[in-house]
């Protein structure tokens, strides 16, 4: 059946492995409803598709492990990654396909939380009314979340339920894990490795437009915190204002963000700012006519692969402070460089590791094109899982991530079915 | 009787007038309860203390006109100098000591509207319960408001007390009028002019620390918008920074106060910065990892004496305007002016009038020192009076207006008391 909101899309002639029968419409229709789901890190939504997700793969026969996390005892773990928005419950959840013994576990991760959807009127519909529309000739599914990254998700279940369908019996174990808080630090994942979950080798299904992205650089939430001195904006100069010291701050973040980028790992090369630091957020005085004496931005800072958070967070303090020290004010009011919120390292798998070999040969075999590799300039649960967990990690999936975060995010149909057989093969490859 | 909180002030030996008798002890107790009613612009203290001083003065003999302002009529008049805070209710007073006629009228003009305290951890006590403290050697009253300008108004309320005790009879009429909404553009006094109330010269009490201020800089409100292009902060390239594109025009904005500043009128020639351009507040983003699309900055612009608000409006539009056109960004996106909020037009008394030179007078039998005569850099009523009202006014008020709006606010008790004298000797010279 042709699902009534996002059917109806048409399926590029790609190769299929005969034995499997990959059910588009039903990959298409669980979308829609995954879409139609405002899981927003810390709303009740956010626990609900966890729950939602647990149920379906229930009753489709996986063996399904599902637990609130301890959100006291995690996020007081000295590893624990940070968290951007409050929450009260948060919901693990993993469905495995068990093997029959001796062969390798193969893991597929992908975040249910999804970003705000920002300014409604850059929407051209509702963000949360999943449609099918054309972009460029091709099919797209337009919904906050389609890639970033519900699409990869929901590829990585179709592409379980057609082995298990197919009667294949695997030695290894397929284990699929939707976690939560991904885009305000790793919560899900990082209480899904505290929950004991391992596995030989992890393909998180995030938008890569289907290239091989085994490498991200960190991202560490930070607060400067800039002082002034209050006084009637009619006689300004017998005050500080907050926003003029923070100036030179900026300039002097700029300059070090250009010596962070002068020489950067050849898997980086190929964006024009592989280790941004940006400034998202300011704010400072309370009255137009009140010198303002307390600015607060803030900010991400990238990480460089093989940088160390500790190292990442020094520099960009020793570069604040080298700043501060050149103002006679700052240099008594230093500004203070706050870490809070997501706290990503950086990460990268070895190109050498069969996640990548043998991903790349199915990319191979399915497209008749090589694929890219290259690290991604953001953070992910890509350096938890590869880090903290020691499973060698590698994003794959359908979507450009340019439009992650952005209006009218959209996938790609084809690139999401291919997603599911390209899993569908590397499931046979690796636990078979 | 010494007041129980504010009570016990030395008063220092000042020349005073035998047949009038100034009733110290009673303005401080005044002043404290006045100090005590916490009128910030727009709360129900502001109704409360309007009604409090219309009930005092009734109960003393005064002719009391006691309106309520009708707020929609005003605040839809083309020649409304703006508020800032909301109001559901205001309240206009006049208490007058009627003379027989034929003479003169005095206008004593001071607000009771008072700004909010700000960051309570700078206050040494509780900004609402005023006391008495020496500071430097000498006795000051400590609160909210107790220099701009509760100190000024109750010196001017004992200086009609003592006239109207003495048995003095006057010719003129001497008018006293509490107004709100002066810190937030001008409502009160705007509304007084419109109810009629007219005068031959006026003094406004506001902290002088007793010099003549005879003219004023304006002050008017503005809101610039910077917009910029959203994006997620790891391919920061790819957006436009509304943060990075303010900075360009707040140097724009500095470069053009320097231009404005570097010849001003004699009058003003004493203060570092006579029309300054402040940036109060800044707002920008909504996710530190999102390259945020739009920043909000509220300032306010001095306005120069003998400056059109017109032209001091096109002036600042065009300075933003052309360092918009420097840079193809804010070229294709120029950065909003708004002005909204308080416009305070300058304002200025020629200093020929007797408002002056016999208050000038008054000053020096009093004190044995000649008067300091210059404009203040601050927008106050003055220009309302001086300006729509054609009243010729002068600032003469006791505190530092240095003081005003500051943690700790005071006033020195010394010149609340010069203040009151100096205040029945210009009703006496005035209105016989």
């Amino acid at each position: 059946m042709v699902h009534p909101r996002i059917g109806g899309a048409r399926e590029s002639p790609i190769m299929t492995n005969p034995a499997i029968n990959l059910d588009t419409d039903r990959l298409l229709a669980d979308l829609d409803t995954l879409l139609a789901m405002p899981s927003l890190g810390g709303t009740a939504a956010e626990v609900d598709i966890q729950r939602h997700l647990a149920r379906e793969w229930r009753s489709e026969g996986l063996l399904v492990d599902e637990w609130d996390i301890d959100l006291e005892q995690i996020t007081a773990d000295p590893e624990f990654p940070g968290m951007e928005v409050a929450r009260a419950q948060a919901v693990g959840v993993t469905a495995t396909l068990a093997g029959t013994g001796g062969g390798r576990t193969l893991l597929i991760n992908g975040h249910t939380d999804v970003v705000p959807p920002g300014d409604l009127g850059a929407w051209s519909a509702d963000p949360f009314t999943p449609r099918l529309e054309q972009r460029g000739g091709i099919d797209v599914i337009v919904g906050r979340g389609a890639c970033d990254m519900k699409a990869g998700l929901v590829a990585g279940w179709a592409a379980v339920r057609a082995i298990a369908a197919s009667g294949v019996r695997l030695r290894g174990d397929v284990i699929i894990a939707p976690v939560v808080g991904e885009e305000d630090g790793g919560l899900g994942t990082f209480a899904l490795l505290r929950h004991g979950v391992s596995a030989d080798m992890c393909i998180v299904p995030e938008p890569t437009s289907l290239d091989l992205v085994p490498a991200n650089g960190g991202a560490l939430t930070f607060r400067l915190v800039v002082r002034g001195a209050a006084t009637h904006a009619s006689r300004r100069t017998e005050g500080v204002s907050a926003i003029e010291k923070f100036i030179p701050v900026m300039h002097a973040i700029a300059a070090y963000e250009a010596e962070r980028n002068a020489d950067v790992d050849p898997l980086m090369a190929r964006w024009p700012l592989a280790y941004p630091i940006s400034i998202g957020t300011v704010h400072a005085g309370d009255w137009a006519s009140t010198v303002p004496d307390l600015l607060t931005a803030e900010g991400r800072l990238g990480v460089a692969l093989d940088e160390s958070v500790d190292d990442a967070r020094s520099r960009l303090e020793a570069a604040v402070a080298a700043a501060c020290s050149l103002d006679p004010w700052l240099h008594d009011h230093p500004v203070e460089v706050q870490w809070w919120g997501g706290q990503f390292a950086s990460g990268r798998t070895d190109l050498a590791h069969p996640v990548i070999t043998e991903l790349g040969e199915v990319h191979r075999e399915l497209t008749g094109a090589d694929p890219l590799i290259y690290g991604g300039p953001y953070g992910s649960d890509l350096r938890l899982l590869s880090g903290l967990g020691g499973i060698p990690t590698v994003q794959y999936g359908p979507g450009d991530a340019a439009r992650a975060h952005a209006p009218d995010e959209y996938v790609p149909v084809d690139e999401v079915i291919t997603c599911a057989r390209a899993l569908i093969q590397m499931i046979l490859r690796t636990c078979a």
